[in-house]
């Protein structure tokens, strides 16, 4: 065998050692598993207005869009989508990309432009970590939701910096500070980039998401991002804010321009449970009920679990064998959870991962919560 | 207007008067516009099987994957794919991601495990190039296309390395001397990483890409990436390699563990376009066919013009505007092309790019050609 692969080989057996080898389990079409472990917090990947709407495009256009938006794959389903957005947003302008992790890459490379630091929460998302990586810029990770340490590094810090943060964070489900991140940054010139994937759907009285929940809509030093394969069941990634930073990411953003665009049927799709989610209201207040009856059962049987600051809800557990060894018995008896453990946690201890999904039947909901229980260590 | 919105519009300002402002231009479903512009190649994306796969996929597993491949979103639609794509392309195992790009981003990343320096080719996709500046790893780019300039550095660099090029490059669309790379990587026990994306489904008598073209398929010490977006039809992008070297992007791919997998009518319809593609001779005839014709067409009326390698050529103007004028006329006359000018040409030279599609009805390929000829300037 050749050397190098014998060195992989090598790092593989480290990986199984530590208890960090990772398994893909494929999934069946209609199995009957209950999902407490994906992000479709709303039900609506299966929703039929976003599957006709799909299906319509899919005929009309094809696969896929055939090149990037600029040399051929801009369709009117993605103008629409970016139309709709940034009207739902309350921004100035958006711009759709085909991951959410693209344009995280893209925005804090953006910042760049006019920014000459950038400040990360200690618990960003993989995507923001290699956006700074990738930016050039000069990085200060400061500690998890904590404003006075922002505030510290801009007071000290004599050019222009973007703090950069998710709205909910996506292993804990807590919320950011956000409108005490605004104060700060708006004081000190900065940009607040708000990672708002977990909220988009969920916060606000439309669904708004984060940003527009804590009252920053439209601020003109704010830029949201998002993806769209959460509550908006597809797939791809929005940025959202003024129509100049909007406008550079067209002309400059790597990951814009040089990127096939998304299929548009995925974009008509979303563009549906756009339209579907903002008049959700009734799917909020199911998944708000769900989500805080499973944090006060979990208490009740022993596990200090918060009230979900949205759709995801962390349940510590006492170690990493009996967090895997929860969720493997959960799955087994049906019921899809999320299990994190080092070194895929912040801080370094091992849990589940709950997500409350509204489309689930209230049947199912209910035996999931029995199962999370009976198979508790 | 907040100074750093000022800054970006003084950025604009800057780019407009420097010729470098993108127009992002929507095109409608079923326009009568002839793409000499997209990477369709092989006319899939709406080719009938194609949207029967995904229009399938779409109502059994609904629009989106829902989450990440490790913790819901790996469905069957996937593992299928991947086990096509890896027969196909004759390789141990391969893994799909939801965009060209990020399976780039991980694979440079991925080498880092095993090597100390990346060598690329000067003329490199944003892609490989971001990928490069992500893995952490030194990086000496070398002159395009030549391989004594990669023997050189491997000479004289004590560690192991990975050498990074494309097989049919995106702008030019030239191809590398790939035997020759081999030999010298293998020679210096580096590795050789290519993005085939260009010439999957065209080169290779099954289209089986510029990789197996070259009598590299298999060989422990290459590994493939390419995007499903172009000859395919659909979007996503893949490395095919090694299992080892598979099984470490799935243990430790941060571009694969942390993005919402790719959507299920996506994966399957692609799944369908590689079947439909692997037997596709025919079209793969009339590409090669159409694209001699073209270019021998183009040197008839003066503009020196390479036979293409796979589906891409470029063609010489006198300069960015007469470039830019040649591109609108075309438009304007019902004829999509590709134009780039300085700083997106990697040579700094301005042209067309013009690329063939199989799936192109004949008289609107000739009509094409004349329109081309006509708006020459």
């Amino acid at each position: 065998m050749a050397d190098w692969l014998e060195a992989l080989d090598r790092l593989a057996h480290d990986r199984a050692k530590a208890g960090l080898t990772r398994q893909l389990r494929p999934r069946a079409a209609g199995d009957s598993v209950v999902d407490l472990a994906g992000n479709d917090y709303l039900g609506l990947s299966d929703h039929p207005r976003v599957i006709g709407a799909a299906r319509q495009a899919l005929e009309a256009y094809g696969l896929g869009a055939t090149g990037s938006r600029l040399v051929r794959g801009s369709t009117g389903a993605h103008t629409d989508l970016e139309d709709s957005l940034a009207g739902w947003l309350g921004a100035d302008a958006a711009l759709v990309f085909s991951s959410g992790y693209l344009a995280n890459l893209a925005v804090v490379r953006a910042a760049g432009a006019v920014c000459d630091l950038v400040v990360s929460d200690a618990y960003n998302h993989a995507s923001l970590i290699d956006g700074c990586k990738i930016s050039g810029l000069p990085v200060r990770v400061v500690p998890h939701n904590d404003p006075a340490a922002v505030a510290a590094v801009l007071a000290a810090h004599p050019g222009r910096a973007a703090v950069v943060t998710e709205s909910v964070f996506s292993v804990d489900g807590d919320l950011a500070p956000l409108a005490a991140l605004h104060e700060i940054t708006s004081a000190h010139g900065a940009l607040l980039i708000v990672d708002d994937a977990h909220a988009l759907g969920l916060l606000g009285p439309s669904g708004e998401g984060g940003v527009a929940a804590a009252g920053l809509a439209g601020r003109p030093d704010v830029i949201v991002t998002a993806t769209l394969s959460k509550a908006l069941g597809g797939a791809g990634g929005v940025v959202a804010g003024p129509g100049q930073f909007i406008r550079h990411l067209v002309d400059t953003g790597r990951s814009f321009i040089y990127d096939t665009a998304p299929p548009p049927a995925v974009v008509a799709g979303v563009l549906a449970a756009v339209e579907v989610a903002r008049a959700a209201g009734d799917r909020r207040a199911v998944l708000f009920r769900r989500g805080a009856l499973l944090a006060a059962t979990l208490r009740g049987a022993g596990f200090p679990t918060r009230d979900p600051a949205a759709g995801v809800l962390s349940v510590p557990a006492p170690g990493p064998e009996p967090a895997v060894a929860w969720a493997a018995d959960c799955r087994d008896r049906g019921v899809a959870v999320g299990c994190f453990r080092p070194p895929s946690t912040p801080d370094g201890s091992s849990r589940l991962r709950l997500t409350v999904n509204a489309g689930v039947p209230e049947q199912d909901f209910a035996r999931a919560m029995t199962v999370i229980l009976e198979c508790a260590p």
